[in-house]
């Protein structure tokens, strides 16, 4: 099953999304969705027409999470290139819902930034609040999955140890298009990253050292995660600031962000005072 | 003017605190009458019988806030025996609503650290939406303040680079006791932490390298502060951490966290399984 979040002139709705189209599932976002307990059997039951609804309608599929937790170092080709060892426990790093966009929103580039570079990662959504987790459970607690372009402003990121303002700007990172149930997801399905149409990332998610189910007890240890918290598993090889020499987002260019059996995010990049 | 978020059978309720008691103010927490746009004169007007509160029922004087950011390293005396340099830009990190506790209420040690550290900190709370903000903007978006104390799991801390994951503990960090109004804080109030009587950290608010106004608008450089949303702006000299031997909180131990003109937060140290 897929879900999506559409906005409306009545507010948001949630949707299951069936051939070229979607079907209302009823007032509220997925995340207000997925804090029912029924929410699989009330998704699955919704049975009016199939409609049509622009790209821009699509909001993020999680607008308002509880908590956006993010890992920094999780693909074993990303660890390589940033010159570092396979770590023994993950990196983790919030980011704040205000930096959430929509999956064909643009992305206005900050003023205040020449480095900002792209992260394609796999999000994983909770369905199921859980504290200290062992696998099981946290396989369990798993709604879906969904798509996270984790933009970074680089110069910003590295201006002191910590890394949460690179990392939290406002309306830069695009989340998308839609939630699909664990079912939906191949274990080796493709990530990648391509921006006007060069592929600039490329893996596949069990290239991933901490997986979905590792990270939601990792992180349940410390904190109940609630239904609609998500896990933004972290990015692979390629992004811009690791190469020589360094490149980033311009003025005009469109990312498009892409995981297997989930859907992409087409974000238009622009400079604010340019067409 | 000082406010409080009080528990009571029939949920949450802001009050004005007067002489040793509390006036009622209405239902919803202190973030949600930030909320409104004259909170000041709906306070103010609250005019019923001065009631009498037990310490266990003060809530987190804003329980839910929609952001808390934390800052690193931001005083003078502190940086220098974390043995640093003073640094250009304010080290940012976060923290998610779940790890707050009340003014009064216990701290029970989580089983997986044996070394949980103290940090007393004041917090800033914004009254208004502000993005981008000057110093007088930023300024005239406080709606007041409060103390926290930033309890630290240091190995958890310092397990990777980013220090989320030793700060975000479910229910292990106290906030309150109330908020009080800028024109209530002394500009060279004391901030202090004791453990059992003994002053472990002493400082005052005048040693802070970036100021409340500073951090309001700088973190509003990246995203946009909303009522209620707080920046806790970083501990003084004296955690346990920096000593030699190190020093972490036992079973039984009681912290008091003070600032002048604000007040304290006083928690017992326990560990689940001991009395």
């Amino acid at each position: 099953m897929k879900l999506a979040t559409i906005r409306t002139e009545d507010g948001l709705r949630a949707a299951r999304v069936e051939n070229d189209g979607y079907v209302d599932i009823g007032p509220g976002d997925v995340g207000e969705l997925l804090r029912r307990e029924d929410w699989q059997a009330v998704a699955a039951a919704a049975d009016g027409p199939v409609l049509q609804v622009e790209p821009s309608r699509l909001a993020p599929v999680v607008p308002h999470p509880g908590k956006i937790v993010c890992v920094g170092l999780n693909y074993r080709t990303h660890i390589t290139e940033m010159g570092r060892d396979l770590p023994a426990y993950p990196t983790l790093f919030a980011k704040f819902p205000e930096a959430l966009i929509g999956p064909n929103d643009a992305l206005t580039l900050p003023p205040e930034s020449d480095a900002v570079d792209w992260e394609a990662e796999l999000v994983v959504v909770v369905g199921r609040s859980v504290r200290r987790a062992g696998r099981a459970e946290a396989q369990a607690a798993i709604a879906g999955y969904t798509v996270l372009n984790d933009v970074t402003l680089r110069d910003w990121q590295f201006r002191t140890r910590e890394w949460l303002q690179g990392k939290t700007w406002e309306a830069t990172t695009p989340l998308g298009p839609v939630l699909v149930t664990p079912d939906e997801l191949p274990a080796d399905a493709e990530i990648s990253c391509a921006i006007d149409d060069e592929v600039v990332q490329k893996s596949t998610i069990s290239d991933l050292l901490f997986d979905a189910a590792d990270l939601v007890a990792y992180v349940s240890t410390m904190i109940t995660l609630n239904p609609g918290d998500m896990i933004a598993t972290g990015t692979t090889g390629g992004v811009g600031h690791a190469r020589k020499p360094p490149r980033y987002l311009k003025d005009g260019q469109t990312v498009v962000t892409r995981v297997e059996g989930i859907g992409e995010l087409v974000t238009l990049v622009r400079r604010d005072g340019t067409s």
